[in-house]
């Protein structure tokens, strides 16, 4: 499966890889100094490249597009307007997304989801548009792609059964 | 906040308080004897009073509306009508109700999304109508209800730190 | 890194990877008519093959083995003694398995916790040994070598933006 | 069931509830600006008193403390004395607490664990313990704690199925 129409899904809505890469690269870079922009980059296509990934990005990005249409049944066209802070599905939703490489992403999406860096705030402030979803699934992505690079770094230890013996000097 | 607007919701699309309550009592039932049906709506009710509830099923239960209408868009549209297996947004978007009364709700969600007892059977084999995250919505309803019935139970013990002592001869 | 470490554990508990796999045959094979054991075997050793699910399995062992050996603090040594229902700290470690293959795995999970299918059911059963951890591990180890081969599913649709058109004579 | 064991605990391993209750501050206090200490006090000794937060605590401070006593098996020991950064089973239980107040819980708790502000940076800083897992649960409460007052607040809106009208001119 490629991830192409997931792409295009949302380039339409206003956010290219490499605004989610950046956000990777800002995540990870502190744990590996040699890490490029297109290692990030990367990055996020695999996790693109999942299909429960696309899958939630269509469902968030159709209520999104729907709430901008005003086609959503209420009260959920209103509580999407209002953007209401106890909504809660949007972080729930992107939970798809979060996990693809285990839970450490949970963590990342937290923290992307409050600090709001780069494309997340730009979505958030966004007033010309509804992206009730949108910035709760870029944090997912970027926090599942900063996972992914966190578990392939060559630095991690192996542990063994024996291990406590040998690791005992460092 | 009341939870008129969500039963209303619901028996529009064919779900009475009183199923949800069957398959609670199913659950739970085994573990304590004298529960009543009675106590098994009321716990439903208790459950659907919860705010994250409530907006979990507005947007859970639009999607599956929208799709009648083929208002959504592609691909969603598409895998909505064709109840992708491996579609997996149903079921990330009910967590938000399962989780209310703890994680224990979490297992009985599962075996229920599975077996599909009841009212969740009837709901997932209705040809007429889309039930794509209705079946999974009233599950969670269910498992929640359930749950909080679990930690209501006057039989559960308490542990405390001397326990071990007085548990010994138990 | 490599799975032997967290193989020979499971072993050492009682639990044989053919064991696993057998569940994961019977959960999967009314969807995939073809699958093999030995397919089964792959993908559970694949599951064991992931840093995160190893550590999950370090842990809830551990928990079990000291319990065995009366080495807990109280009151956790008594809830632990006594099975407790409401415990859900066992599901809860589980998760770090369960979702390694995405959220799809967590309904299997729900169910074979509640089911206790096979190996599972006689580690339930077994008095000689506390294994509250273990029988949820190995329920998480299924229900993700189940849900990874149901994305690996060759038979598995793809969906793009302009699939609506072609699916609707399907 | 009381809270006091789990107090009692807590305060064994170097946390008070007033310091758990500053962090609950910091992160209500911007939404809700008469919101006293004294309020967030109450609403960490309500998460306190849920069952299963209690048992969560009481197993992940026990891992800490048998790590301290050098009692784990091994890889897990070693795991545990280094503070394995992809050890991810910390994390993972904490969600037990994280969740008993819903899903909103799950941002802060993320923020909370990357931030490590207050109490939490404390423990986590500290080299003469082991507090693998006590930061993360610390940082669980305080969500959980922070979500519950969330929901409490009185300028939360109420959504029925007409407020698209009565909510447009605001």
């Amino acid at each position: 499966m490629t991830y192409q129409t997931a792409l295009d899904l949302l380039a339409k809505r206003g956010v290219a890889v490499e605004q989610v890469a950046e956000i990777v690269h800002r995540l990870q870079s502190p744990y590996n100094a040699d890490l490029t922009i297109e290692e990030c980059v990367e990055s996020v296509l695999a996790v693109l490249g999942k299909r429960e990934v696309q899958y939630t990005l269509f469902t968030g990005i159709a209520l999104d597009m729907l709430a901008e249409q005003k086609l959503l049944p209420d009260p959920l066209q209103s509580i999407m307007e209002n953007d209401e802070a106890l909504y809660g599905a949007d972080e729930t939703l992107a939970l798809g997304i979060v996990h693809v490489y285990g839970m450490i992403g949970l963590t990342s999406f937290g923290y992307l989801d409050k600090e709001k860096a780069g494309i997340i705030r730009a979505l958030n402030n966004n007033r010309s548009h509804i992206h009730v979803f949108l910035d709760d699934l870029v944090a997912g992505l970027a926090a599942a792609a900063s996972a992914r690079i966190a578990h392939k770094n060559k630095n991690a230890r192996t542990y063994s059964a024996a291990s406590s013996e040998e690791n005992s000097v460092s």
